[in-house]
């Protein structure tokens, strides 16, 4: 990539990124597209237009909304997940910053100032000497080999490396703080009730499964435990339940038409009706409202009659253990209860809306043999999707990567390992993603002019890796650079001008859309989506680390990144983003794990540039590795485990008030299962135990 | 070495081994020597010479006696340690007969009808052909390149690894049964109320450590904390208490010989005399009794004025706190107690046998710093300890390390990690003289001859080693065959007749020992010495398996090896060695591992061996590696837990008596901070609390 053409990119996607920002605020201010900007807002009950005289009106007015947000507002309308995001961007932005303002003034005029360039195509051609780039002229590459000046970019590798240590340990205990702060709080949060029981042993032949897991836990937490429901196979009663819901929604949508109706030209309206036949295409003809209410009048009783049959019949091996203090449901969570290590496997509760009810019950061999199927057909694609790559070239491979996306999501998506919680299996995707992207983006695209041979040099001789990086990562500056910029103009201009989603909300409201409800499931906003955000943000960490020393004009595309990332993102969250589940952040091990990776391919790939020099202090570099790994294996002694578990310290905070152990019980009730009035869930528990058991200890 | 010096070496070992079971048949029927040969029975207060008629008056009575013998008789005898020690013993021996069962039926007779040793021969002289010995006849170094008679040699392995699955699969079970019914038993053992506490923060200045352990339990565990122990520097204190002890003891002795002296021809007898200067060699002479008493009187109240001062102000950050149920203990043992990690650790407390008090206060960071710096200690012996071997010939090097070995002791027995209780130092111990005798005595010898060019090779090619091994074992067959016998033979001889024991003892009881206590010190047996004695057996372990296919005639001397050791083993767990502290085979774990790293050794050595005989299907072995790693992960995640933890299960196992939390409390008391009198506990508890709360839950 020559100049030029890096410069037209570049201002081409600056050019659409003025036009998006300025599209956005023009749009965000009309109030019929609130639902679309303020979603987030909306759902809230507040007012998006609130103070607008003083500042949203301005075109900035939402930049100075996002700087002004504390962590605190940050919380309360994206809970701690979207906070612990945040402070991701923002520590790679700090890493960046502290790094560029030593990196930039001390390598650039080095790099500029020598001559391995204009020598090496001297011998050539004096008139070609001329051509090389300001990007090439300002790196690594123009320095000569074995020069004295190596030394400044053997000492800047070890900046970077440490300033990368102490933001990630700030942030962490930051993180680890914010935790603490959200799981010490007095508001009764149901799943710090709960623990999750698997692997429940075949009972005798006369006892339920909700009879063991019963006297199992009241012979064990005599004083403390409350109640169990057991997992039932949903299955039928929920299709009973949704089918009760589409007739409801019809019924909705039909009186909406029937009332809009009324208002034209005839005033008694004229009463919707459809088919009954495939797709409502063919078939006998009938009043909506009156076939729907007469199917759900049908279906009610064989609900309920399929609810009954469930909680009696469809017991599974895995139940919700209720206990009366947050103190006792930490304790057991964290205490091995049986001898054996597949019977009676205890874990913390997900939160209601977070757990995988159909996950549930898989039994610890299958859970361990379906992740290892999984990580094995996982490792297969990483590898080998960097076959077909190698055959087309760069960019089109990036275009082709995307194309190719779905089919990957189906591999990294899939929730067959067994995993309880929404919030698992999106960690568990993210590290998918994130070893595809490095493989198949980063090392697949440096190394894929000789990718045959490249994996032949990995499997004779697994640390020329390390030399092959070395050999080709400085060609590819140009690129990395007008890819971080791209990202960042393009993929940050659409992300805050939500133009997709706002046409889909007009062409739905205006041809769809009949009532309140539907008009709601238009504009919800969904989640920010981590699973695919943070992967792809880890690319953008690992790009410019490694090219930080290499060509340090990168520092500033990747502030650039992390800044406006963070500046936008911190308006979706404020104004758009809806949390699906809050995990607390349960994602910032995963994120700090996969930063420290990161840095050790850049260490890893420093040493190979060093020594391709002939620069015979480039030995200096190795203790970087290791002390990589030892301040990763502190962090994790030292942090993780209050992420893993529930200190005692954080469950044993006294309560705002006495907590309503029924609504923390039937919180847990899957929609389905869920009697028409929640005062009868005493009734309905069948699968559940009724009785608290409060026998004296010993 | 030829065959004739294999087998004089063979036959003078046996006849060594004849000799001394003779020497022990003959010297332990005497009554005299009891104390010897039946300490442990002695100090049961059981009769040695119980229904000797029947059988142990026959030279093989003690052999009848060891077969006879329960599981629970041993556990009674020398507790669950001893019973795994001999579940180890067993499993091994099982797993050579079932192998052998095979293997030698099947590979001897195809290696003896092979020719490739005459035909390498041959070429050279006809004559030289005829020189080879019969063990170099019956092994897989007859076997021709190529042949296809190596099918059964991989088959065979096959066979070996699947084997040892199965033996360590059910004696991994059957220790976990073992260990489960030890724990769950009735009665009341102080360690399984406790919880050991450690890197208790700094208090506040107003606050001693005793009151912030208090309060900061008796919050989390409101209706279960019964108290806390401080560990207190015990040093001055101890010096004292051994001070009195060593007066006291002197005042027995003198006692004794005063007593005698009457019975000579002076009725009054002679009162005791000894000097008060260097070694009681100069000075003023003094009348021992009289001057040990003054002396005991001017001590004890500095005794107690410095117990006193102890528990007031030499508190450290530790402690011991005391559950008033076994339940509590154990989830609180499990429980993550703080936010952060290098505060309130706590974990299981040891039995207060086992405890090493003066480790207890050590910091969690100098904790993994020394662990660190052992380690890598270790690792630096373990490799450059080759080198000096390599230097001296084969059998020379064995008893160079034999006498290097007090050096080596320095290194791998020193407690300076900071465990906190016996039985884990020597599990760690055992681990690093695993690796040192793997490594040094295994591989140097087998590799010794070339180890520098065999450094190399490592380095630039890790899986070089294999083929290394490969090309070397063979040819030190012999070697191995002589020195597993002679192990057993001269080894289990004189580990049988206690020789130096006997000998010692009769000789102190002569010229030394006075009093009652003196002579029971003589004869102290000790206990079974699992650091060293683990290691031993496991390099037997590694060598007869990676010979068992290459040379299948090792496979008796190994079972002979076990047969004879287990049978030793159990005749002086029974009747010899008396246990220092119950573990309930928390060794276990540790022994699996160890066997199926041997086992991996030798299937990583049979690739090298078949690739060597340019066999193309020797590929099929390569499985066999990650077959073991998964078993040994099965395993770990299987049945380790109810090792590291205690089951909820176990621990509410419903208790004999009412337990005496008062007795359990002053198990802990360290003796030299113990009062006089058991009664007085109450009144000494300074640096611990007094108080058992019981406020109520919420």
């Amino acid at each position: 990539m020559d100049i030029s053409s890096f410069v037209t990119s570049l201002l081409t996607s600056f050019v659409i990124f003025v036009v998006l920002v300025l599209v956005f605020t023009w749009l965000s201010r009309r109030p019929g597209n609130a639902p679309v900007y303020y979603p987030s807002v909306l759902l809230r009950g507040l007012d998006p237009w609130e103070g607008r005289g003083r500042g949203t009106r301005s075109p900035v007015g939402w930049i100075r909304q996002a700087f002004t947000a504390s962590e605190a507002d940050v919380v309360a309308a994206g809970g701690v997940d979207a906070a612990v995001y945040l402070v991701f961007l923002s520590s790679v932005l700090a890493i960046l910053v502290v790094s560029g303002i030593v990196l930039l003034p001390l390598l650039l005029p080095l790099a500029a100032t020598d001559h391995a360039l204009e020598n090496s195509a001297g011998f050539k051609n004096g008139k070609e000497a001329q051509n090389f780039t300001i990007i090439e002229r300002l790196a690594l590459g123009n320095v000569q080999k074995k020069s004295m000046r190596l030394w400044a970019f053997i000492l800047s590798v070890y900046w970077v490396s440490f300033v990368t240590y102490l933001v990630l340990w700030k942030s962490y205990k930051h993180v680890s703080n914010l935790r603490a702060a959200a799981r010490s709080t007095s508001d009764v949060k149901p799943e710090e009730f709960a623990v999750l029981v698997r692997d429940v042993p075949i009972p005798p032949p006369d006892q339920t499964i909700k009879d063991s897991v019963d006297s199992y836990f009241r012979v064990l937490h005599p004083d403390t435990f409350y109640k169990a429901m057991v997992v039932t196979d949903n299955k039928e009663a929920d299709k009973i339940f949704q089918e009760i819901e589409g007739h409801k929604h019809k019924i909705a949508h039909a009186e909406a038409v029937y009332a809009e109706s009324k208002k034209g030209n005839k005033p008694e309206g004229t009463k919707p009706t459809h088919r009954t036949g495939l797709l409502g295409l063919i078939g006998k003809k009938v009043d909506t409202m009156e076939y729907c209410n007469g199917e759900i009048k049908e279906l009610l009783p064989k609900l309920e009659a399929e609810q009954k049959s469930t909680l009696h019949d469809k017991q599974q091996r895995a139940a919700i253990v209720f206990f009366n203090s947050r103190a006792a449901a930490a304790s057991a969570s964290q205490t091995l209860h049986a001898q054996l290590f597949d019977k009676w496997t205890v874990t913390e509760a997900p939160e209601p809306r977070d757990m995988i009810w159909s996950n549930l019950p898989k039994k610890i061999y299958e859970r361990h043999t379906r992740q290892t199927v999984v990580y094995f057909i996982v490792f297969l694609t990483v590898f080998f999707y960097t076959i077909p790559i190698t055959a087309v070239s760069a960019v089109t491979t990036l275009e082709k990567l995307r194309e190719k996306l779905p089919f990957l999501k189906v591999v990294v998506d899939q929730q067959s390992e067994g995993i309880p919680s929404q919030s698992h299996v999106v960690r568990a995707a993210s590290g998918k993603y994130f070893y595809f992207i490095i493989f198949n983006v980063f090392l697949g695209f440096t190394i894929s002019s000789s990718l045959f041979s490249a994996l032949k040099t990995i499997v004779d001789n697994p640390p020329g890796i390390i030399v092959m990086l070395g050999n080709s990562l400085p060609g590819s500056a140009t690129f990395f650079l007008s890819f971080v910029a791209l990202k960042f103009f393009v993929g940050y201009g659409l992300e805050l001008s939500r133009l997709v989603p706002l046409i889909i909300f007009h062409l739905k409201k205006k041809y769809l859309c009949k009532t309140e409800d539907e008009v709601r499931a238009a504009w919800s906003p969904g989640d920010l989506g981590y699973n695919t955000r943070v992967p792809s943000d880890m690319l953008i960490v690992t790009i410019v680390l490694c090219y930080s020393v290499i060509a340090p004009l990168i520092i500033p595309f990747g502030v650039a990144y992390f800044a406006l990332g963070w500046l936008i993102a911190k308006n979706q969250v404020l104004r758009v983003y809806v949390p699906s589940y809050e995990s607390n952040g349960r994602m910032w091990p995963h994120i700090h794990t996969r930063v420290i990776a990161a840095l050790m391919i850049y260490q890893a790939t420093m040493i190979g540039v060093i020594i391709l020099k002939l620069f015979f202090y480039s030995a200096i570099l190795f203790p970087l590795i290791p002390i990589s790994l030892i301040f990763a294996y502190t962090c994790h002694t030292r942090f993780y485990p209050a992420f893993a578990k529930t200190p005692l310290e954080v469950a044993s905070q006294e309560l705002k008030e006495t907590p309503n152990m029924g609504a923390i019980y039937s919180a847990y009730i899957p929609l389905c299962l869920k009697p028409e009035k929640l005062e009868d869930v005493d009734v309905f528990e069948d699968a559940q135990s009724r009785t608290t058991s409060r026998a004296p200890s010993f």
